[in-house]
């Protein structure tokens, strides 16, 4: 087993998974961290689980935050409906600060394990047009992160490593399924039901859908409607 | 009552509540945050909700977020001892990405205020040399968080306010002392007891204690040793 180890932040979902897969193909010791935050879908959580054992992670922790507390998305106010059609602009699953709250909690962690590198299965193609998904975020996180920590104060270097940024759903798919990926396992559904099934029709179901289309692949979603 | 909102970090300690001070003498309608984290000094919470009533503060939220489960400090991991001497380097009291996760959370609700200013009692004078408090990490945090949000996204500019990072620990509490604050309901010390007494012996009771001398003003802490 090899001594480096990242950790690799997972929602259960068809990118983290992938990403997940990349970060073992290159040989990491994977430490994989999920958040309890009050989401519609909690069982993101279980798949997050089954996915993690699957791709042979040392550990999975979840983290419970509720942000709840602080609302403001779809995915956290059961008030703001998820939409069902396309939308213009940043869309209101977003959820505020999300990916810089998850990416904080696993730079703790990675300092703590002694993990100089965070994988994060953000994407800027087929994307839900979030603006903590772009690469000059992810850049400047990581900027942040180094003179955030220990690591960084005594000279060495985190890195926040997104290998799914460029690439298109269809080509995810394909990385993945070539790394022994079952999306059958995966959840992405933002009102996913309590048997992991999915609606058809959010933001999140219909990129995956696109993608099994584009990349020719059976879709093994589970859809309820 | 000014329509300028702002999002202030208090730990029930000097510092903090000295942040808070200054941001409601520079009018801005203040909504207050805390973190339930798993620390030793827990009876810090009840000093930030006692601060922030006695500072005019429009609402105040604890956030329970147990980074106990990550560890890695003498203040979230019972077998670390809080030194009670001065040591060398980055001390054992530093949290893991403390303050990082912390603004995150803090940068979450202030999208949903709409507030564009974050205040957070930082010092890099009379400070414990933890990383995440120095200057430069704090204006990389603001670089991101303008990246992260909506409101950088859509023009906006979010601001990480740090009026005491120049500050020494007698300055702090000299224009503390101006602007109001009672000391004594403050609560500064890494094991205080559950009445909100002091050890006096902790790096963060010899700061406090030394400012006070040095400002020549009689120090309310009460100690228990």
């Amino acid at each position: 087993m090899s001594s480096k180890k990242a950790v690799v932040l997972i929602s259960g979902g068809l990118d983290s998974t992938t990403a997940l897969a990349m970060a073992r193909s290159e040989g990491y010791a994977c430490y994989t961290i999920s958040f309890d935050y009050g989401q519609r879908h909690k069982v993101e959580l279980l798949a997050a689980e089954l996915t993690s054992k699957a791709m042979g992670a040392l550990e999975h922790k979840v983290i419970h935050l509720d942000l709840r507390t602080i609302g403001g998305s779809a995915l956290t106010d059961d008030s703001i409906a998820v939409p069902e059609q396309e939308t213009q602009g940043i869309p209101v699953t977003y959820v505020p600060a999300r990916n810089t709250v998850f990416l904080s909690i696993a730079l703790g962690w990675a300092e703590v394990l002694g993990a100089e590198d965070i994988f994060i299965g953000v994407n800027a193609v087929d994307f839900s047009g979030y603006p903590d998904c772009r690469p000059d975020y992810i850049a400047a996180y990581e900027t942040m992160a180094n003179l955030a920590t220990r690591v960084g104060a005594e000279g060495g270097k985190l890195r926040i490593r997104t290998p799914l940024i460029d690439l298109s759903k269809a080509q995810i798919i394909q990385k993945g399924l070539a790394l022994g990926v079952d999306y059958g396992l995966t959840v992405s559904c933002y009102q996913a039901n309590i048997k992991g099934e999915a609606c058809g029709k959010c933001d999140s179901c219909r990129l995956r859908r696109t993608g099994f289309e584009q990349a020719g692949i059976a879709d093994p979603t589970r859809y309820f409607s």
